[in-house]
């Protein structure tokens, strides 16, 4: 098509509230257009790349046997009662009522609603394994949207669900699906997003992996081994803390440690290091508003979502309040009453700790758990530092970097349907509940991740695999009949061959002409021009800048050709 | 894909819900799951045939310059604030708040987000025309879903929004675009889709035309004439009633009518016929709740858009209260107070009338409306009715049918683009409002309005443009070594020949097979069967019996691609 009726507006400016770079691209490029926060319409050039990526995903997940069906946005609220997650899922899951009054959800994923579509299909052993999955529209209703399509409220999801009669049966699907997750990744143009593993959270199930394209802008926290090839997020990777044997036993002492409340100012004021405190954090649980109070190594930092795991109870942080009896900033586990006390495996083996004396002003020295309290269980409540030693091959070579989860796959069990009461008759005649696994890619946030990491300060630069078009033709001085007249024709003669183009044949600057085809990011250009006319040849630059080559007017077309092909088999 | 893979159960009992044959063998068949009450899922099956419906309207609608881009679903209320809809549309908008207390919208349609993305691409004349359109869910909260996916709650739909710097060039697109339907219907094997002339309701603008399949079955109601091609639908259908001029004049007389309240009672009671009386149809408005009367010829109903569109004011049914001062089933236009007084033209000419005396139980006789109230204004406020005259041609030849309306074309005028205060600069630099159309289609319509235009007591017949397969192999005997080794080497020669297979291998009886494959509707059937085999031969049969041969074995691939070759060609 003809840029100039190309409907969107390109900027210069970036926009004020673009904190990453392809926020700021898909704004200044004419990709996006804000409606509401975390809500956005898609223009052309965008729509063009997502149905590319949609094929890409459609193409794998029938590789798999994957079929695929379309499940409602809004669905009643007792499919969602059904399962429990009516309740149990927060403020992200947009609740509603129909003009009768009846209460409704937004779909924010479609567990509930697979297992709806296929209970009668699946009543017999002989129909499994199989597996469903839909490219549809989901919203979440985000407390803060933010990074353009990286966050955002609606989006487009290909959501798939596979259903199993044995736990090794879900395990070996669950092995094709993350093949085709690195085969989708890999032709979308991100073979280097890694995988790792991951939490569960509110989909229940035990195994699950996020894939990853680290970046600094990213939300998610990766935990990788520089030793080996361990990889996790933050909420999944195992804190391994090793304390040296106290070999001194230092007598309990009450001090009094006035102003001192933080872990920082009490070990000033003691004068030892951080790691020589007993750290107590407190939440409450969501359900009876009950606090937990949870101990750990002071230079540590607690991992709710280990803590939600370990209570398989939602929690918050605490407000504490006068009637809890809770001495707020002078929690210890000594003589502590009124909350649930649990403690991190940091804090094994530790001794001569400081703790708070839970009394206002009024700090422990030389705690020694199991001499001042006795015998106590650890649990892995905290997070993992950076250096800290890796669960898999013991070097403390852990590293710590940001990261934009691009998919994820679960290996669910049978949550969902044991709850929404699945059954089929296994091979005896006996009734057994089918097991589950889920996989979920968001296309808006992967293209939007392919731009985050290939783009330059100019604009995106997009593999050919998912470009809005393959080449695009600059004619500069569109106004000389002769350069018209060429780029006229090989605007012809590519589109004849298949060849998706964009042609910029407006009368305008070459630096407007550039700048504009940056911010498009097609991957070959073609610059026809009275300068190159001359020489009776093109100039074809790739948008990467790893070609930069004259081509004579008669082999423009078969030397462009050539290009994309080889391009398109890079991927 | 093998039939026995096919996600999805089939029945042979016709559920108990469905009043409309594309209803019930949706569900038969295992196309479509109710999850609510006018949301569905959608199995493979109707996915397949959906996604051939999108391609051939994407097709279309690139072919008439259209740009796809991607509107969002939940939309903030501000947005329909804006052009006034959110006041004016009734509950069918689905309304709700977000986490943040913030009022959104469910979209049911998207002229607000279509200013709202091009309004600042807009901006010079020379950007015009353009149109975009997306493919894309919407919900519109229905008071009475029914007939399956007739009349839902959610829907898949194209919505285009076109853009015109003058009356004449949006006609000129307006065309266009109308015959660009006319395409889509007939490569979805709906040729005999027709067009009529449509009141756009809340949709603004003048110029509107729904395309209609015409089925006893649709919820429509059409107007056409026998004697020429008048076709419109009965909200816009014009009512044309001459009456013979009374020669003589009656006197007015009060009389008493006991018991007599409904026009047909009043009539007999007073042994005269109902063109005779002037009835009297009594609404509210919706925003100040204020009577209207509307008053026309007995044998006729009242058209409530006509009315609407008259008053420009929502109306309902009234609801007539003792302190209104309305003698309810008395009321007629002589000293009636309290109420708005309209007159349809079928009063027009009439005389010797009986009508209510707004008193219990009293009628008068003889009235002729310039005699005894004086000259008034007549409008157009009433149904046409069968035989009735034609608007165009003046014969009294009107037929009135049902229909499903599949899509509808609006030229909307500026009435978004000026509420939304959209502005270009024209070539003297004089800044204007562009006038905008809009052009819709419901694709799980299209498909059940398909299925119900082309089915028989066994199943779908679907065309094979949008059949989900093209040919379905039916291996009758898989357990017999010769006829299961022919059938699945013709299941891999098809494929690879580009053939959309389904391959039914199961071990079941011929019986369930045939019942199954009528259920799917694939318009070519190859049956491999122990008979056919000892013959050399397969039999080839079209769903929709046209077709059924012998084919020799070396034959039958070629034969086969020939066929699916004429079928696609029909379309």
């Amino acid at each position: 098509m003809k840029l100039d009726k190309l409907i969107g507006e390109r900027y210069k400016e970036k926009p004020a509230d673009a904190m990453i770079d392809s926020h700021a691209l898909m704004v200044r490029g004419g990709y996006i257009k804000q409606v509401a926060g975390g809500i956005f319409s898609s223009y052309t050039i965008l729509r063009r790349i997502t149905q590319k990526i949609e094929r890409i995903i459609r193409e794998e997940m029938d590789a798999i046997d994957g079929q695929e069906v379309l499940f409602p946005v809004v669905m009643p609220a007792s499919l969602w009662q059904e399962s429990g997650r009516y309740e149990s899922v927060g403020k992200e899951l947009l609740r509603f009522t129909d003009r009768n009054d009846t209460p409704m959800v937004l779909g924010m994923t479609h567990e509930e609603a697979s297992v709806q579509l296929v209970k009668e299909y699946g009543q017999t052993y002989t129909k499994y394994p199989f597996m469903i999955y839909q490219i549809q529209t989901k919203f979440r209703d985000e407390a803060r949207p933010r990074a353009g399509l990286i966050r955002v409220r609606e989006f487009t999801m290909k959501d798939a669900y596979s259903f199993h009669t044995s736990h090794e049966d879900l395990e070996a699907y669950y092995e094709r699906c993350y093949h085709a997750y690195e085969r989708i990744f890999r032709r979308a143009g991100l073979p280097e997003v890694i995988s790792v593993a991951s939490d569960s959270g509110m989909m229940g199930g035990k195994v699950a992996h996020e894939f990853i394209l680290l970046t600094p802008v990213g939300e998610d926290t990766i935990v990788t081994c520089g030793a080996c090839d361990y990889r996790a997020n933050m909420e999944a990777a195992e804190n391994i803390v090793i304390n040296a044997e106290s070999s001194r036993l230092e007598p309990l002492e009450k001090v009094r440690t006035p102003g001192a409340k933080t872990i920082e100012e009490v070990c000033g004021y003691l004068g030892i290091p951080v790691e020589k405190a007993c750290k107590a954090v407190v939440y409450q649980k969501a359900a009876t508003g009950g606090y937990v109070v949870v101990c750990l190594r002071g230079d540590l930092e607690a991992n709710e979502t280990k803590i939600r795991n370990y209570l398989r109870d939602e929690i918050y942080p605490a407000a504490i309040t006068g009637e809890s009896g809770l001495a707020a900033g002078f929690l210890g586990p000594i003589n502590l009453s009124g909350a649930e006390i649990l403690f991190d495996s940091s804090l094994k083996g530790t001794g001569g700790l400081c703790c708070g004396a839970n009394e206002d002003e009024f700090h422990y020295t030389g705690f020694q758990i199991g001499r001042d309290i006795g015998e106590v269980e650890y649990h892995d409540l905290a997070k993992v530092i950076e250096g800290g030693l890796c669960p898999k091959c013991g070097h403390p070579a852990l590293i710590i970097s940001r990261g934009i989860e691009v998919g994820n796959i679960f290996q669910l069990g049978d949550k969902y349907a044991n709850a929404m009461n699945m059954r089929y008759t296994d091979e005896s005649g006996v009734m057994r509940c089918p097991t589950m696994g889920c996989y979920g890619i968001g296309v808006g946030r992967l293209a939007a991740s392919v731009c985050e990491a290939h783009h330059d300060q100019y604009g995106p630069i997009w593999p050919m695999s998912i470009a809005p078009w393959q080449v695009q033709i600059c004619c500069v001085r569109a106004d000389d009949v002769k350069v018209r007249e060429f780029a006229d024709e090989l605007y012809g003669k590519l589109q004849k061959e298949g060849i998706e183009v964009i042609y910029d044949d407006r009368i305008v600057s070459a630096g407007v002409m550039f700048s504009d085809a940056d911010l498009l990011g097609v991957p070959v250009r073609v610059i026809v021009s009275p300068r190159n006319m001359k020489d009776d040849c093109c100039e074809i630059v790739t948008r990467d800048k790893t070609v930069s080559r004259k081509a004579k007017l008669g082999e423009v077309v078969s030397s462009v050709m050539e290009l994309v092909k080889t391009m398109n088999n890079i991927q």
